[in-house]
């Protein structure tokens, strides 16, 4: 009898709420208004023979390489963030090792380092989702091989200090210290920028602040000797021809993103300034979305404003999350109808913090 | 010092020669007609809303799964082939495993199961590339976690009978045996159609018949309870969204894809008629590719060949293929063109088998 890996027989499959995702979409941290138009016109312009054709990454990976100021050697285009986690917990992790995690964050680390058959440890965030930095440093041993950090952190819209990044990155010298950047544009803080540890990734997406998720593509940069290991276990068409194609595109439309991610910040102005006049309790964020905390009636919130055709995600069984919802920002015109309803629901809930505390 | 695991130190990074493929590309067995017209018209008339959106692999799964006669559960969509054996590698290998493969063949079985920690057993082919069943029973241990077997192969285009791949199946229930069906178009036969064992995966690709290397869809198909397993390693958005929306007008093309394979197989008699007529020995093929011995001066014969604007692929590195070069078959028009070129570069190289010899 064949049985799967016992790494693997302990594991939970991933499987987010993405059926019947009808309406306003503010439950993905997606970009509500989409690429640039010169995405979709390279996109229109593709024959037959690209898609015939194995994708060619290595001239892509160049491109990118010189937008963000780095050595093609130091970047690896990879199938979304979700590959790079996978590709750095198979390049690094096996049984034995520890995996350091900062809780609440994004699910995939965990995953696939358990996947590996390490352990993870879960820490969790300080008062109000602060970083836990003097607990995180205490639990560094030499078994530590994987720390990964979101920032701006999902779901909190939190974020942490570059000068903290690289300590942590010098203290676990022995460890992949992986600084998750896929809300960067939104932040504006990047420790690419920073004289780096050997130990260091990067990873980023054209999944957000893009507007890409469909065509999955992610980056991850570090030391090039430390991308070429990961390169070794990653397949040589990990990245599918139309998001190559397009992506010098996207990379190129200056104009269009940080128009978008601007009007994103001003749209995460109003809605925070609502949530508190509301009288609602919420996590100030650097990201394309804020957590608010709803209490009891999370369920009730989520539904009633499905019920006006708006999705956004419960964050309920986060660990430190109970009550929480988080919101994604999108533009300012779907922010404006997400706010009005909020208004209805309110009223309609009793859901200021006066009431429920 | 940051170190990768052990396993990946010993891997070297599989680089196919990708780079400056113009020409009548036949290195990489794609299609050279392309895909049907049907999913160019569906490609161009995807929004900026498909791409802004994480993929939703379920729902073309099912389509997949209908197409195939199988139960959804019983199919996983990968990123390429490629991911299927990462993946199966990912759930099922681990240190002290081995796996068993039949050399020469595709690369990425001994890379990913490497990957993993497991030893690979490579089994020689026997006398002209037939499959070495007694030996390949006599190495199955305790300790055999995967067998992977392409049918065709790649490069000898041999094939395996459906009744011996059962065989080998039932010999290790304590193993993953992977049937690779990637050129299962051009040969007809597949396990697929038989009462399967649980611990059969077979896998499938878009990449070759359907003209799609460029958007990496693959096929993975077995028992829903080892499916399932499989599934908790991979990414949720694993298949890119383009790839997802055009995949059911691939799939429901049947006159074209069917057209395109008829065709394949018609040049690949011709191209076969013609390496006989030229007195150079070659491996009857099933799948859309031949492979053809030429000896020392395989190096100038692919020279020679890019010369007159065609690639085709050196396989003198492979087990068993010293001298040995991999033609693909396209369209009749560019089998005709390649057996023209050939022609000349016979009578320059003085190939026939009986001056080589």
């Amino acid at each position: 009898m064949l049985e799967a890996r016992s790494a693997v027989k302990t594991l939970h499959a991933y499987r987010p709420p993405l059926a019947g995702r009808q309406g306003l979409r503010l439950d993905f941290n997606e970009s509500t208004a989409g690429c640039s138009p010169r995405v979709l016109e390279r996109l229109r312009s593709l024959d037959r023979e690209t898609l015939a054709r194995y994708p060619e990454r290595e001239p892509v990976e160049a491109v990118v390489a010189k937008f963000l100021g780095l050595h093609p050697d130091q970047v690896l285009l990879t199938n979304g963030v979700d590959e790079a986690i996978h590709l750095l917990c198979a390049t690094y992790l096996e049984p034995g090792d520890d995996a350091i995690i900062v809780v609440p964050t994004f699910a995939m680390y965990a995953l696939f380092a358990q996947a590996q058959g390490a352990s993870v440890i879960e820490i969790p965030a300080s008062e109000d989702f602060a970083f836990p930095m003097d607990e995180l440093l205490s639990r560094i041993t030499g078994r530590t091989r994987l720390i990964a950090i979101a920032n701006p952190n999902n779901p909190t819209g939190k974020v942490v200090a570059t000068d903290l990044l690289l300590q942590v990155a010098t203290a676990a010298p022995q460890a992949a210290i992986l600084i998750d950047e896929a809300y960067f544009e939104f932040h504006g803080d990047t420790v690419l920028d920073s004289v780096r540890p050997p130990n260091l990734f990067v990873a980023r997406t054209f999944s957000k602040a893009y507007g890409l998720a469909g065509l999955r593509i992610g980056i991850l940069a570090a030391d090039a000797r430390q991308i070429a290991m990961v390169r070794r276990v990653a397949s040589p068409y990990n990245v599918n021809a139309v998001a190559l194609a397009v992506l010098p595109e996207a990379i190129a439309d200056r104009t269009y993103v940080d128009g978008y991610v601007a009007e994103v910040k001003r749209a995460r102005a109003l809605l925070e300034l609502e949530l508190a006049a509301l009288g609602l309790q919420y996590w100030p964020s650097r990201a394309n979305f804020v957590l608010v905390h709803i209490g009891d009636a999370h369920e009730q919130f989520v539904k009633a404003l499905r019920a006006r055709g708006i999705l956004v995600r419960d964050r309920s069984t986060d660990p430190g999350c109970h009550g929480c919802v988080r919101l994604t920002v999108g533009s300012e015109t779907h922010t404006q109808q997400l706010i009005r309803a909020l208004r209805e629901i309110a009223a309609d809930l009793k859901l200021s913090r006066e009431v429920t505390a």
